[in-house]
Formats: structure tokens, C-alpha cells, sequence
């Protein structure tokens, strides 16, 4: 059914309030799970409030906390809060830094889960004028290049960029297939698409559980989805003072903040790369494929005041309610 | 022949400081290349003193001049030097600043060429326990995402971190075969290897004069690598003032440099970075295959005193000199 954009956020509001989380802080969860559901990422959306371990059910051990403090920068310790939560308090204050400073650079250890559509978080440091890298690493999924054992988190990435138009949002994850692709598939009782996971041995497998004892593959098959997985586990993990390469433990993420204004100038940026959009467009289309921009399309349907959600799904979040 | 490395490197500070460079200017352009010999990125090498635009025929319009400058940032106009002279500046600076502020980031623009072997640049970061990522733009050759006209350059990215042994130096182009691979190909009369890149009608193409006229494909054949293919243009070329999406103009780079001592503190985060390594290592590996960890192995061949360098590449080294 179609619902009220307004209404599916006093619903989502009503579920993560009713237990483990204030009101605004329920907001900000809820916030970044809409925007998942109307950019069409998702399984980064209301999903997050089911399965084994839903959002709303995670109970902080504490109040997220500032451990460290610099011109430039912060590290938060999340209190193994919902990922979600923990990011939003990262992305703000990487804003607050470098909005006044040019840079900033804020590390999030202790966090409980997933951050959820790490593309959220760059957009809204692109709709401030400012240049956006957000990495998150998770426990282990992904073989190194050479190898069959999980080393990195499925550890996605994401940058914005501010255009005289829409932010720039690019995101990626760094195996050939999210985790989520696997439980899905397992529980679906279908197979993995070849070439997307490992068993245990090595051998390249599509039955969903033997790649849940194995391991993803990097999303390019080679060394580069590794190195980049890698990467981001430095980045989330090593720098934050999180996990690295882990089972159970603290994930991490980290949020770096660059103003144009420290080299060319913000709207002199902004002209640059309006005009590389206009380039790319500019050039020929495969038959049948479209020349899109990451970004601009979901920012089309952010706008959306209704979206799709099924009867289903409506009914249970209802249900969900304390 | 085994040719001693301080030997080469005085043969192409000789070939360097004949017509166009400094001493001082050729010693720097001299160490990029051997790095690269020595780290096995040899057509980033020597070769660069050869073709239709060896690196000692490339007059600089003017000395490299500092165009803006921040507490955290500056601006360098190359003047239309052999790239990498440019970027050793670049690197130089945003090693400068960041020692100073903990965290640096330094444009280049008007660069005349390739900055050669960029891991270069970020090694020489993180052995001053700086992290480090280096990104340049180049001519449009990949082809965007649904796209058959080239867009991108081969546009390379590369991150360097400290550890408690070896420097991790990760780096990557953004397209699935390089250019000099193309031009290789067609000076000795081969073929491509099957799904590098398209004809002018965006058919792929094994023909290197085909591929030239038309483009090379992402490194994944896919949206992630043309999503990073965009992020090193906004960030070499937008934020610098560089060229975007061209055929002829200003190529840029950009450095940026951060002291782990803003988030985790660095004798911590090279704990991390070194137990990361270690847990990498220590996983199972493919039949045959080798667990590495990207610059090691390099660090290695670093120190060599020797090096194996054809015979008769020698003797037109030695024919160069003016």
C-alpha cells in the first residue's frame, strides 16, 4: 500500500521510542532508515526494525560518549548503541568541525550494528557545502585476494560531493554480495548468483549456507575490492580504535569532512563539478542503459510525500508497537 | 644487466638536468621512477625517459608557485611540469602541514603529465606515520557506468598507512587495462585481453587502435569502479582547479595527509594496523597462492643495491644524455 512518508516516520518513531531510545533519538534512527527506503536501498531500511536482532531491541550500555577531543577532530565511543544512532551523532560533529575549521575527521568505536545506508551520511555533508568520506567495517565476511578465510566486513564506503544541483552520492560495499543477500537467500531457500561467495574449502559455492562457513568474494574478484576492503578496515576499524579483522567486537566507522574552501573555493567547486556532471551526461548511452550520476536519482524520490511499503510489512510494524 | 641503483639514479639525474631541470628538480623526478623500478611498477619507470613525450623534453612554462595557502591547506599551480615533479612538491607540502596540524591537504594543478608510480606519495607519508591518500586525474579514456563515449581518466587512487614494520601502500587505477597497455599492445602488434575495453560504438574490442578511439572499461566492468573513477576526477580535478572530462588540458592531483594522533593516537593505530596485517597472514590461502599485504613485498625490494635493467635500455639511457 502507499503510505504517508510522514506517517511511516511517526510509526518507525513509536517502535524505537517504545523501549530502548529516546524520542530524538529515535528520530535520527528513523531518519536514516526513511531515507534508505525512499533512495531503494532496502534492505537498509525498515527491515532493520525485524529479524534477530532488531534496532529497536538493542539496548545501550551506556550514553554515547566524546573520548577525545581536537581542533579537528573527535572520538566517539557509541556505548553499543544501534549503528544508526552512533553514526548520526558522528556525522553531525564531523559537520560542526568542519564547518569551522575547513576539516574534520570523527572516529565512532563501540557500535553495535550496521550503520545502516551509509550514503545518509555524505549527503548530508554534501548538502552543507562540504566534501563527504564515511567507512564502516563489520565482522569478518570477505576473503583477502590470495585467500580463503574472511578477513574484512562486507566494509563499505562513501563519498559526496556538493554540485551546483544535487549532492554527488556514491557508495559501495566491498564484497560481490551483501550479507544480507545470503540470509535472504538461505531463508528464500534459493541460490546465490555463481561467483559471489566461497565455502569453507575454497571452492566457489551458491548455496547460501556453505558461503556463510566460507567467504564473499570482493566485489571485483581481484585485488583491488581487497585492498579496499582493506582499506576501509583501517580506516573504520584501526583508526578508531575499534575491531579489526573480528568475529564479535566493536565496529567502527570514521568521518572525514573537507571544505572545497580549503583549495579552490566552494563555488568554484561547485561549478567543476556541475560541469563534469554535464560532461558525463553529455556522452553516449549503451541501447537501452541510461548515463545516471550517483545520487541523483534518489534525490529525485526523497522528495516523495508517499512510497510503496507492503500491507504486510505495515501491519507488522504496527504490531511492533509497546 | 645488473646495474647498481645509484649508478641509475645518476644516469637519469644526468638525462633529467640536461635541458630542462635542475639538479635538485631531477633528483626528484629520478626517485619517483626508480621507485618504481624497484617496487616492480616498471612502466612507470625508466620508460618515462622514452616515446613521444619523455620526461626530460617536458619545458615547465614557469616554476611551481604556491596559489593559495590555509593553515591546513595549499594550492600549487605546476606550471606545466613532468608530473612528477608536481607531485613531489604536492607531497612534500602536505607532509609539512600535517606534521605541523595533524592533518594537510594540497591541490595540484597545471600538472603536464602523469605523476608516475603514486604509491610513491603515500609511501612517503605513512614512514612519517602519516596516513595517506593520493588521487589523479588524466585525459578521459574509461567509459562511465551505462556508457559508451570515455569520460574518466585512468584516474589512480592510492592509500598509504603506517604500521609497525613495512608502510601498507595500496594502489589502484580505475580502469581494467592502462593506457600504456594499449599502446603496448598496438607497438608490438598484439591483442587485448577480452573485456578491457570498447570500440567507438561501445562494442568490446581485443584491437588496441579500436580501444584508443573508443574506451577502456571500468576495472569491475561495473558501477563501483566508475563511481571511483568520478571520485579521484572531483577530487584531483574539481578540487584543484584542474581539468575535468578532457581530451587536452591542466592534469591534477590531489594529497592529503592525516596524523592517526587526531583519532586513536598513532603508536595505537600501528598496533591496530600491525595486528590487522598479522590476522590478514594468518588466514588460510588459495592453493598456490600467497596472502600479501599490499607495499609489502615492495618494502623488500626497496633496499636492493642492484637492480636488472636491459642491456640495451642502458645504452639508450646513456645516448640520452645531452
Amino acid at each position: 500500500m502507499k503510505i504517508k512518508v510522514e506517517e511511516l516516520k511517526t510509526l518507525l518513531v513509536q517502535i524505537l521510542s517504545s523501549k530502548n531510545y529516546s524520542q530524538e533519538e529515535a528520530e535520527k534512527i528513523a531518519e536514516v532508515l526513511l531515507y534508505a527506503e525512499l533512495a531503494g536501498k532496502n534492505t537498509q531500511g525498515i527491515l532493520k526494525l525485524f529479524g534477530t536482532e532488531p534496532a529497536q531491541d538493542i539496548k545501550p550500555q551506556y550514553a554515547a560518549k566524546i573520548t577525545k577531543e581536537t581542533d579537528l577532530s573527535a572520538v566517539i565511543d557509541g556505548g553499543g548503541a544501534a549503528g544508526p544512532l552512533s553514526a548520526q551523532l558522528g556525522a553531525d560533529k564531523v559537520i560542526e568541525i568542519a564547518e569551522e575549521k575547513g576539516f574534520g575527521i570523527v572516529g565512532v568505536n563501540n557500535i553495535f550494528s550496521s550503520i545502516g545506508a551509509i550514503g545518509f551520511y555524505v549527503r548530508k555533508m554534501a548538502k552543507r557545502d562540504l566534501i563527504g568520506v564515511v567507512a564502516a567495517n563489520s565482522p569478518r565476511s570477505v576473503a583477502p585476494a590470495g585467500g580463503i578465510s574472511p578477513a574484512y566486513g562486507t566494509n563499505p564506503i562513501a563519498f559526496g560531493f556538493p554540485t551546483l544541483t544535487h549532492p554527488i552520492v556514491f557508495d559501495m560495499a566491498a564484497s560481490a554480495i551483501t550479507w544480507y543477500g545470503l540470509v535472504r537467500a538461505k531463508a528464500l531457500g534459493e541460490k546465490l548468483p555463481d561467483n559471489v561467495a566461497m565455502d569453507s574449502e575454497g571452492n566457489i559455492t551458491t548455496d547460501p549456507e556453505a558461503a556463510m562457513k566460507g567467504a564473499l568474494l570482493p566485489f571485483d574478484r581481484s585485488h583491488k575490492g581487497s585492498g579496499l576492503a582493506m582499506v576501509v578496515e583501517l580506516l573504520a576499524g584501526s583508526l578508531t580504535g575499534a575491531s579489526v579483522v573480528f568475529d564479535e567486537g566493536q565496529w567502527g566507522a570514521t568521518f572525514i569532512a573537507i571544505s572545497p574552501e580549503l583549495l579552490i573555493g566552494t563555488e568554484k567547486f561547485k561549478q567543476s563539478s556541475s560541469e563534469l556532471v554535464e560532461k558525463v551526461k553529455a556522452g553516449k548511452a549503451k541501447p537501452g542503459a541510461e548515463l545516471r550520476i550517483p545520487g541523483f536519482d534518489a534525490e529525485e524520490r526523497l522528495k516523495d510525500e508517499e512510497i510503496e511499503i507492503a500491507d504486510e510489512f505495515i501491519q507488522q510494524l504496527k504490531g511492533k508497537i509497546v
